[in-house]
């Protein structure tokens, strides 16, 4: 099953990627903290996006860099690009082609601000307009749903990011996370029937609550609905009824109290089926241990028990995740 | 019924707030482009965050500035705020108290930016520090469901992104969204029982989607799903299948023949039960039809209709849209 082993060649990847890529991420970090650069505009749909919702807050911390999420369609559509003049431009796309994304980069190119792809294709058309491209260097990806390509896009921010020096933490976390599947396994089918989900997670995991309900959809097909933690106690809270599927990131870090006490509020005046992917100890909360590892590295590590998750949840709903329906691996949007 | 009443207000708070806001908002609009500001970043959660995605496409548009939605907790529970010398600082909230939001304007004031704040409570505590202060002027809002709040923040969103100088178009369209309310009714009949929903909106109207779901959610506890109709295309379309319900906005304007592609595919390849909200003839889909208004000021009206419908959606499922379970008025996160 190509779906499978993509998810399991994620540790080897990771590990290729570390290596190969520490000189190229320095200059790409040289690049967007480079006088002159107020905010980082990354421009990416789907699954990139998610990346970008990462990068959001490891280039925010790293790199004391505001990073705004471009509008494409300013660009396309309506073409009203703004004014980027205090701006480095960063596409995140697996295959480099989307025209919209396109679009940003050379208007990034054309009013003369740096630019940097990264891809998982080189010589793609997007690899072929910037100044500098960070290659994801997964091997081709022949499933559908992206796997390893997202955790190297987010392994390739991280890099950015700083220094990433223990070149064994994230690739054996992740391995630890593979050999969590029967546990996985378990809370997917306690989870039982999916038509729907609300999946929480928070700050630098926000990306993770948004991936996995995308791989939620296009797998399993199951209408997922991603929020940050806070976000959700504003106003969809509300939404939560008997036998809801719940399911949660809650890293060890600064955010889990925040994240268990909306949880356990959830669970108090609801009647959901909590699923959280933890690292921390819970014993009052359905749990899927997971290793530890740094906060602001643990989208990574999170993400690759999510897919999991999803597979074994498409499994169970008769679902075949190798061919979602009405989706090509390119999309090439306007 | 306050949340009715308040719905059906919403044409005479717009008209109010043109008249006496025009010189605040040109004062905004100066401090906003003025030199050394390369980005405006918003700080807002809930209905105040669908405003800031319309200020991204108004302000994008019509300012030529780049906007970043910001992510408080790099500011409250991370304390690793980004550097904001390229920044202007927007907040926007109905009620001015959110911590985590405060926190982000107090330290655009730190770094000694200019900050702006658009409330409908000019004694707030956000109010307080900021620089400058918008008011909404929309009156006293007991519902803990915000209507007029919003509409009256995309409007002075729009003041800030151009001069307004037609009086009468937006409060007599969003005057015309109202008389629609037949229709309007016969579409949520059409459309049934909604345990969840995908709405889609693109551009100006992404932040109609949005909006338009977190309402479904708060009034109706609906499990909705928004999307950009580009996003959708990128993952999520596999999650469309039989009696699905499927609302989109499609507005008068370079947009509408993507969204209208996207919406047929759909119908084509699923069996969603579909409405769109639309101000342009489509005889060939289930419609709302809604006043003309140009595109850029659209989301002021079409939210109004997304509102009845809501109503009215929650009357349907016998749900007390004025007492949303586990809802307070004022949501302070941090």
């Amino acid at each position: 099953m190509t779906l499978r082993s993509e998810i399991f060649e994620q540790p080897d990847v990771l590990r290729g990627a570390l290596s190969a890529n520490q000189s190229i991420a320095a200059r790409a970090r040289d690049m967007l903290t480079g006088a002159g650069i107020g905010h980082i505009l990354i421009a990416a749909r789907g699954t990139s996006d998610n990346a970008a919702r990462y990068a959001k807050y490891a280039w925010g911390t790293k790199l004391s860099m505001p990073v705004t999420l471009a509008a494409p369609s300013l660009y396309t559509k309506y073409q009203q690009p703004p004014d980027l003049s205090s701006a480095a431009v960063v596409g995140i796309s697996q295959s480099g082609q989307s025209p919209d994304l396109l679009a940003v980069l050379t208007e990034g190119r054309r009013q003369g601000r740096p630019t940097i792809a990264i891809t998982n294709d080189p010589e793609s058309p997007m690899a072929d307009i910037v100044d500098l491209v960070v290659p994801l260097k997964a091997g081709p990806e022949r499933s559908v749903a992206a796997t390893k390509t997202y955790t190297a896009s987010l392994l390739a921010i991280a890099m950015i990011a700083d220094d990433v020096v223990d070149l064994d933490e994230i690739p054996g976390s992740v391995a630890g996370a593979l050999d969590a599947e029967q546990a996985i396994v378990a809370a997917v089918e306690r989870t039982g029937p999916m038509p729907d989900a609300v999946i929480l997670g928070r700050g630098y995991n926000r990306s993770t609550a948004f991936e996995w309900a995308l791989k939620l959809q296009e797998m399993a097909y199951v209408l997922a609905n991603p929020f940050s933690t806070a976000d959700f106690a504003h106003g969809p809270f509300a939404v939560l009824e008997q036998d809801f599927p719940l399911l949660a990131v809650v890293p060890a870090g600064v955010i889990a109290d925040d994240n268990l006490t909306l949880v356990r509020r959830a669970r108090d005046e609801g009647d959901a089926r909590i699923t959280l992917l933890t690292n921390i100890d819970v014993p009052d909360l359905p749990t899927v241990n997971l290793p530890m590892i740094e906060e602001w590295l643990s989208p990574i590590m999170f993400i690759v028990a999510a897919q999991l998750f999803t597979l074994h949840a498409a499994s169970l709903a008769g679902v075949d995740p190798e061919t979602p329906r009405g989706l090509r691996k390119v999309t090439r949007t306007t």
